[in-house]
């Protein structure tokens, strides 16, 4: 099938249709074969990752995705003593870098940085995080596991829950949703309900959600789970975030009480999920994370117009 | 032959017998062929180098053998800018990046860190180090230096010199030469005599061990001599400890004087090697460094079963 | 045709003749078909990146070409967490790590020492810049930049714009301009002249630079200008310098008033070259960073003496 994404860059999830999520999917399952002992499709290519604010996570797992596909990675993890320092310009900076690699990964606290370098490069740039704008690729990830581990996204009941205001990963997952028949909870403390503008969004696109704040009711419902971190920061002060936090802590005895709903987590996880349920069949945060390599392989075969397999 | 570490962690050296240590000796000298031109063996495989401690040598090392064994590596060389300084657990950490990788070298300056990211994981653990308890490749990579710089390790004499009541490496050389037949002096200043404990366990286990203070007359006795870095922490002034450091510097007067025995140290060293005992064909020292690359080599090869030459 | 420089350090430009600079120029030229897709030919062998001082433009570059060729890299980004702040000396750290790899570069901040580092080895040393002395492989690229973009270096009016006084790179770029029969512009504020004893080895060597102050009609006497960055630390004060780095502004209307020449730039820029002129065809600071790749490239296969293509 001719592929879609071939020397494009990729931003964000928004401006995707269902049909290329799910074509970016499929790829990413053909790459379940090969994120374990690797392949040779990409031998000799570079990808350059640029994180001017580190993540280790993203970038071993894109780190990862690529060296399976058989090439190689240069690149900083931090701009730790690097020409940004001396006031290089992102623009100069990607421009260079650019001038070595195949593709460029890249994680920017500003908003919209990623969408500059692509408007400036030859090459594809594929967003490892924007500031609090996309982070793309945690969204199919994201998607990628709920479809592995409910067979199919469409028909199922999925919970949100926790911090709605401000995590990314859940705004973005909840948008890309859009393009699913799903029965979607929002289940969080007052003060980090989903903002009205997003909320109204996704009503506009058909995804009628259901705003709760009963924890158990809502695990009880749901076939999966997505928990994010509850932000100190976001409180006024320490004993009013204990509250909350305490009354969204998932622990084992919940979970086996509400019919056990798959559980997801980006991470890392504080104290949201309690570790009593790491053993459960049904936890599913790492091998959530680990999803990201096939998820990435995938996108940067699809970049990179590669022949896998 | 079967090869008993297939799949299996590499945590101590204490829980080896000597036909173990002999087994991964002699894949090490098969390695000797590859050490510098590489192999296709690993192709495709990734390890995980986990330094929440930095250690360059240790991770240069042990990066070269998987390199040199056709495969990648991805990690973090310090906890800098990782998730770990946003509060996550060793355990979630590891079982994250054990998804990326099929296998992990980490060092930790917790005693037991690797015991236990081994109890949580699938694939191999190597221990590169865990506080004072564990080093178990330095102790692999000594022993194989000796055994190459001696032709066996049976019937010699070897000396431990210096600090050997706080040294890591010299408590666990000292443990696994109990499983060969040589005469071990240990010489070392009064303040820094090896624990009771442990003499107490050398000589149960059979060794012998000579308790000794007069540097030239051990180096005139040994086949071989292991210097260790006499460290100025350990002392409670500064007079004393150079008074200490200077008594143990070996220089080249010393050593021709002494018959020349082969002289290791695991580096760096400070003032207990004089520079001027550079060029002798008996200073092995950086050739020990090197050795890690094979011992490496042959570890990693057993742990994931792979098929060289 | 045989190779000279098989198994030979890289160390300063001053000694190579232009016999073998146009060498390494013509290898860099067959590289350039392996630049972007890579080859096999380094497969196995790994390059050691030591960077006592931190350059990110340099060691991408060098891990780069490395890549290319189908090697790989270990190596430190600073010195961050190594042995050297344990008190290591340079000969002890340069001795450990080159029994790991088959080719050392590195960067350091003591004239020198890179120097020294060869004499030490029995494996080739890359000189990445030793304090304000040398950085040959950037002189290496800057000739070949000029050779790619003007068709041949010969024939040529070359102006040197900027701070000539301590700029690297326009120091040791002059000096091997020797080798060409160019005409030679130096345009600088009167503050940055070249220093007379090189202004006199340029005059003995039979090439006579003009010293110029207009920078209008030095641009449009040239065929291609390499600018460089004016430091402010140079200036008493923040006023002059910013009158001095006004003047040497070089923008878009500047370059199409004088005939367009080719503008060339060590990066990162400042002030001296305005973002207006990057889309121009003869813009080709990027490019010039670019060519560190095939440049590297040819380099390293040369001091391996590797089989490419």
């Amino acid at each position: 099938m001719p592929n879609p994404f071939a020397g494009e860059s990729f931003i964000s999830i928004g401006d995707k249709t269902r049909d290329q999520l799910e074509s970016i999917m499929d790829r990413a399952e053909l790459m379940e074969k090969y994120r374990n002992k690797g392949t040779d499709a990409a031998r000799g290519l570079l990808m350059g990752t640029l994180f001017f604010e580190p993540s280790t996570r993203t970038r071993l797992s894109f780190q990862a995705a690529m060296k399976r596909l058989g090439g190689d990675v240069i690149g900083f993890p931090s701009t730790e003593g690097t020409s940004v320092q001396k006031g290089e310009t992102l623009a100069d900076t990607v421009r260079t870098v650019s001038q070595y690699v195949n593709i460029i990964v890249m994680r920017h606290p500003s908003e919209g940085s990623a969408k500059l370098a692509a408007s400036l490069l030859d090459i594809p740039v594929i967003n490892g995080g924007d500031g609090s704008a996309n982070h793309p690729t945690q969204t199919l990830l994201d998607l990628y596991t709920i479809r592995k581990e409910l067979g199919r996204i469409d028909g199922h009941t999925i919970a949100l829950a926790g911090d709605l205001r401000y995590s990314r990963t859940t705004r973005s997952l909840s948008r890309a949703l859009c393009h699913y028949d799903v029965k979607l909870i929002l289940n969080s403390p007052e003060q980090l309900r989903m903002k009205k503008d997003l909320l109204y969004e996704l009503e506009e696109r058909g995804l009628n959600p259901v705003v709760a704040s009963d924890l158990e009711k809502s695990l009880d419902e749901a076939d999966l789970v997505y928990a994010t971190r509850i932000q100190k920061e976001r409180f006024p002060n320490l004993a009013e975030y204990e509250k909350v936090a305490h009354a969204y802590e998932i622990d084992r005895d919940l979970l086996e009480k509400t019919g056990n709903p798959h559980l997801m987590h980006p991470l890392p996880r504080v104290t949201e999920i309690n570790p009593d349920v790491d053993d459960l069949e049904n936890s599913v945060f790492f091998e959530q994370a680990g999803n990201g390599v096939p998820v990435r392989m995938a996108l940067i075969s699809d970049l990179l117009d590669l022949e896998v397999g």
